[in-house]
């Protein structure tokens, strides 16, 4: 029986990952950490990980960057690894997670989905062999009350590409200013927007005469939820520090 | 049968259309016209209209802008219809156009191709009863050597959505540099460009958990050619002077 | 103020309605009919519509086929417009629902979302232009647990193309057992199966060197509630009996 | 400079791939083999391989099945790499070719197209991870004269995904005359016929709320010359006997 901390347990992911936990006979949710305090639920709910002093296999964090801090801390005096599944991290909080993570097992990915870790796998190996001779082009597609654009995930895919394709890459975000050809080097990434589409990637590699084309849709952001139980099920069987992410569980 | 001719008969287009009229038992190519002079056709060519003085029930014309002149006179002279099928003209040349057809019958459409002018009607329908509550993008697809962004068929699609959305629109190609929600007024339109893609267009209605997508993929630049001798036909059957476009072999 | 009755208020597809109607501020649920009897709601639930005796503009039916006789009942005694979103009837049933509407207004669709009904009127348009010359397909995608194939909705989309095509069709489900080329007069319908895919239809004109493809993706059952209040709303504005259905509110 | 020689040099494939070497500065067509003898080629037309006596590097044969015999024998005698690029071989010669590359170098792939043979890594890749929660589904769109269903090319995508999935499996080509639902073992495989489609394969992997797609677009049948070439490049660099295919390419 894997034995589970929702970190962020009566927010929406929180309690979305919770309902799988609890779905799952594999799973015991042990506890909760949430700022917001006790609750109905059926496990004890803390507002600080310190006062948590029972056994677990993992923490899940679906909270907010502002609860890292309480979160290292409890790593680093338990041992019991961390999913961290909060997104928004500034530049100096990933270098502090990293740093923990020489003294403790750490998972984190920006993007917690199964599939889009899948895609990013193929992408690479796409890039490898195609990548000199067709031209990479991304598109996404989210809900109209997205602010930003392209997503975060359209740049990993991106990114993903550019270090795999074997020459140099530039990201261009609008074609409708210049009057000239596609350069080699172009990756374009459009960004549609509209209703309430929960979030599409799709990577075109166009050649001569041919076209391949890889697409992600995701229909609810259950998915989220459900890559980091994937990943809590794995991080129980690791024992040594260090930084894991999802490429591990699609290799 | 009918009788035929094809100005800039040996230019790319002007070949194209010339083996679709020439595959056709109801179609006689009866001459061509082109600044290159005669050539190895079947058909007399004759580098100015003025030098044609037989009959013909319709003109088909993939020249260029330069060549307007002397089409307008010719029909002038001979009430024969005329499918200006060339683009690229200026907005004189058009006005000219619409002076011609108040005397002459005269067909012209931005994009020859029936299936695009199915589209733009469907695009038309499709606006007026979902333009309110639902949002509208575009993206469309083109080979790396395309100068131009968006294509004129996707500003087409637009200019038909727009009118029939009922609300005010804006035209947005470029998210990446703002950071807010999508504005009810945006039309998104994406250019995607890569390989040896002869063209794509999607229209997308997102409204909430739902999304309508029509899209055209064109395989060849073939369909320009049919989509003129399409025109070719209908224009055989028409007296009056007038403007025709291809909105009237789609209704 | 528009005052509407659910009935079958405590099933899935009743409560997604009544969550809609009370978000809705032009909206009063003024009563529920459901065989489970009264609840935890905020407006009175009958097991029976006979029990009913306040005033009310429209029914929305999210019940089952058992329900009908009850349903016919209410509305040739009361007059109000009655929205019969239940699937499922049996020809004697879609006999009776037409009888009755000879004396009060029914709207009945077996597809109840706006999305879907637009696109048959779209397919109907296309259809009609391109049914000679271009090959007509239908491919459905629905989630793994969906027990019939094709969908009824892919049946709808495919009788719309035929009856507007224009030539005798002949629809096809399996295309591996034969070695010919393809008919003019098939209308291919292929079903795929898998995963918790909500519901996707895509039909595909196939020409000479272009395709024109229209899809609609459903991404949650709640369109088909937000089509019913859709129709309850129309149906407030009608007075005269009739067989009303979602091709009014699209064209 | 590689020295080619084009079997079956006088056919569309072969013409195709002719024009391909000519265009390219690295390679220089010594010779052509074709059972319509000489023609207006600007290489020497041999009617049969033991006519020619000149070196080469390697040869690209699209010529047909009954041409095989000649072609082994060739390869036996002068050591050169063979490209057999040719469909439709029976089960026996298949055999034959193997016995073959036990001696000389032999180049063989059901699908020559660079795109569609790393789209069979990839599908390998993702069914190893994906295979055990994700529905497997295949579409293939081909033109309306194409005689068999599904294409060749399809099953060889299910066989990949099939032997990589990690559980048993079956094809399933017509859903409509059952009425029960998915099936975990079931691989369906559904075959769009329309138009002049050249051809389109996507495989779907259908998971819990959510989804991914691979798709390879053909727009001509000279993508399989362009692999063709790849091969001959490729083979030019081998010594060893053995039977060598396109995945070799794509790693």
């Amino acid at each position: 029986m894997l034995k589970i901390i929702i970190s962020g347990c009566n927010g929406h992911m929180g309690r979305v990952v919770t309902s799988l936990c609890e779905a799952d006979p594999q799973v015991q949710v042990v506890a909760g950490f949430d700022v917001l305090g006790a609750s109905d639920r059926e496990f004890p709910v803390y507002s600080s990980p310190a006062q948590f002093h029972g056994e677990a296999d993992a923490v899940i964090d679906f909270s907010s960057p502002a609860a890292l801090d309480g979160l290292l801390s409890f790593a680093r005096d338990t041992r019991i690894p961390m999913i961290l599944a909060t997104t928004g991290y500034t530049p100096e909080q990933v270098a502090q997670i990293g740093a923990a993570a020489l003294e403790v097992p750490i998972f984190r990915s920006a993007n917690m989905s199964l599939g889009i870790n899948v895609l990013l796998e193929l992408v690479k190996k796409a890039s490898t062999v195609l990548g000199d001779s067709y031209d990479i082009e991304i598109i996404e597609r989210h809900h109209r009350r997205k602010v930003d654009a392209p997503s975060g995930t359209a740049l990993m895919i991106a990114d993903a590409a550019a270090s795999a394709c074997g020459h140099e890459t530039e990201y261009v975000f609008d074609r409708h200013s210049v009057r000239q050809p596609r350069d080699k080097k172009e990756i374009g990434i459009s960004a549609v927007r509209g209703g309430t589409i929960v979030g599409e990637h799709e990577i075109i590699f166009a050649g001569h005469d041919e076209v391949m084309e890889i697409r992600h849709i995701a229909h609810s952001r259950e998915i989220f939820a459900k890559g980091a139980l994937e990943a809590a099920k794995f991080m129980a069987t690791v024992d040594a520090p260090g930084l894991y992410d999802m490429s591990m569980l699609v290799k």
